[in-house]
């Protein structure tokens, strides 16, 4: 390196980061900090990270690791009725390889564009360790709009968006579990998990509905039990669940119709990013009117009761079944 | 893990991370999301990571590692001009080793009550690697007051916070370097400098006369001379500085003085989190008396001069030195 050149490092957020930080607030990322105005609202701050071999495999697709790192955390926002405002991207890398990093920033600026949610700033580091990305997003409510996991009374119905377990299922298939040669003869199947583990579908569109009508709400990330356990906890509240209404999808009912998945590993695996959410009996028909009119399907999988503990999840034939785990844990 | 009990990452953040979330907008880290509220100032962002083995050794006291985090942060903030208002943290870890743990807390909630910059939130994730540590925080300034690393005018004074090179030094002894022996009969020196190198001490108290009377402003962490190159580069111009201006502490003038350090690795060594800043000529002195004000010490090593390309450093006979390198980069 001489002193005529810019750093490694310098040179590449300029090629790779820079193109994407089109926000006046980023100031070309040419700064070592950025602005966020907020004009009256009230912003919502997130942050989570994705860490190579735990939330994504090695040669998953740079391009796809780059759009789950954003995802995660605009499906926080979502989940809180915020709109994406911006984020920060910290990436920690044992080397700089030029196509893994071009396809990266490529995605990365991508759905930075479509979420309307514009890179403001970063940092690049190197580490002998596996890639980690970690991202802060930070969405805008009106003031004091924030829907929280607190809020769920007794009588408001639980509901979910999407389907539920198919990023799990698509882990399954990558690893070559039962699940991947029970859908041998159906690689589109196959191909659709896979793609719910590769890619989150946040449901961004779904968070002024979400802040108008739900009174309490969080994003399924761990598994929709032990998400659902920490709301009603949260709230001060317990469920009744009846796992016959719980949404999956084609492949995913496949599945578990031939044995080769288990409700209880549907309802306890990760990655799902859909949003959990109670809503006031009464206002349950607007909530679902809304969301058609967002394109996002919800489905009422319950109802939120006195009590405390985890919610009951019941069979058809009304028995309450018994979870081994809730959720995925790192610790 | 059976369904009763919390999931060990979210008691390790109860147990851990909760007692420092005492700001309203951290909902007791009970919810997905913080609050950030604005309410007609700008918000200044920045986030900076640490990595073990990389930014800090694996064996440094868990207590220092965490105010190092945090600080690396406090640091980019005061050099902005912003007042700390608070941060989110990423914990990426192998294991969750309580006394590590709690000594790291520890740490972190004395600095952010210190320095005013509550933690709002974060995530705790496992890595087969390197403990990493991600940091993402805020400050405010009056709108559109946030001071650039862009805005130096030829004329302007360079002038820099503390004293220069003590951390590299720091991590120079800590290795056995030559400076470890010249060093040998003066444990107080050597413990100096490793405590610069442990302990960055952000000049959060200048941030209000850096924005009063600073043209651009940023911090010094990877090195003083490459810093002051992207200063230059931002604004257009380059600067003229001499080196026997340039503030070391009486070790590190020790040490260059029989050989054991070198000039060069003083401004191209990282980690001294001084502010860097330029100040017109006609407003020096009442900077400097502001500077008293706030106990910071300030120092002039320089102007501003038009033309491009990184400053020249001169000796005592006005040769402009040659730079092997200007600063510490990843890549």
């Amino acid at each position: 390196m001489t002193h005529n050149t810019p750093s490694g490092e310098d040179s590449l957020i300029a090629r790779y980061f820079k193109p994407l930080a089109t926000d006046p607030g980023a100031f070309g990322l040419r700064d070592d900090a950025a602005i966020i105005k907020a004009d009256g609202h009230d912003l919502v701050v997130n942050t989570d990270a994705i860490v190579e071999g735990v939330h994504y495999l090695a040669d998953d697709p740079p391009d796809t690791i780059a759009r789950k790192a954003l995802r995660v955390n605009l499906s926080d926002l979502a989940a809180k009725g915020a709109e994406p405002a911006g984020f920060v991207l910290t990436l920690a890398l044992r080397t700089a390889d030029d196509s893994w990093l071009s396809a990266f920033a490529q995605g990365l600026g991508e759905d930075a564009q479509a979420f309307g949610c514009p890179l403001l700033g970063g940092d690049t580091v190197s580490t002998p360790g596996p890639v980690m990305i970690s991202i802060t997003a930070w969405g805008r409510v009106p003031v004091a709009r924030m829907v929280h996991r607190f809020g769920a009374r007794p009588g408001d119905r639980v509901m979910v968006t999407g389907t539920i377990g198919d990023a799990s299922l698509g882990l399954a298939v990558l690893q070559g579990k039962p699940a991947a040669a029970a859908l041998a003869a159906d690689p589109a199947a196959r191909e659709m998990l896979i793609s719910r583990y590769h890619l989150p579908q946040p449901r961004n569109a779904l968070a002024v509905a979400v802040r108008d009508f739900a009174t309490a709400s969080m994003d399924v990330s761990d598994g929709l039990a032990g998400d659902l356990a920490k709301l009603c906890a949260a709230s001060g509240v317990t469920a009744d669940i009846e796992l016959a209404k719980i949404p999956t999808s084609p492949a995913a009912t496949t599945l578990l119709a031939c044995g080769a998945a288990d409700i209880e590993a549907i309802i306890s695996g990760g990655d799902d990013f859909e949003i959990l959410c109670t809503v006031p009996e009464s206002r349950r028909d607007a909530f679902a009117g809304e969301a058609r009119r967002a394109g996002v399907a919800v489905t009422e999988i319950g109802v939120i009761v006195a009590g405390e503990g985890p919610a009951r999840f019941r069979d058809a034939q009304g028995r309450s079944i018994t979870l081994k785990r809730l959720s995925f844990s790192h610790f």
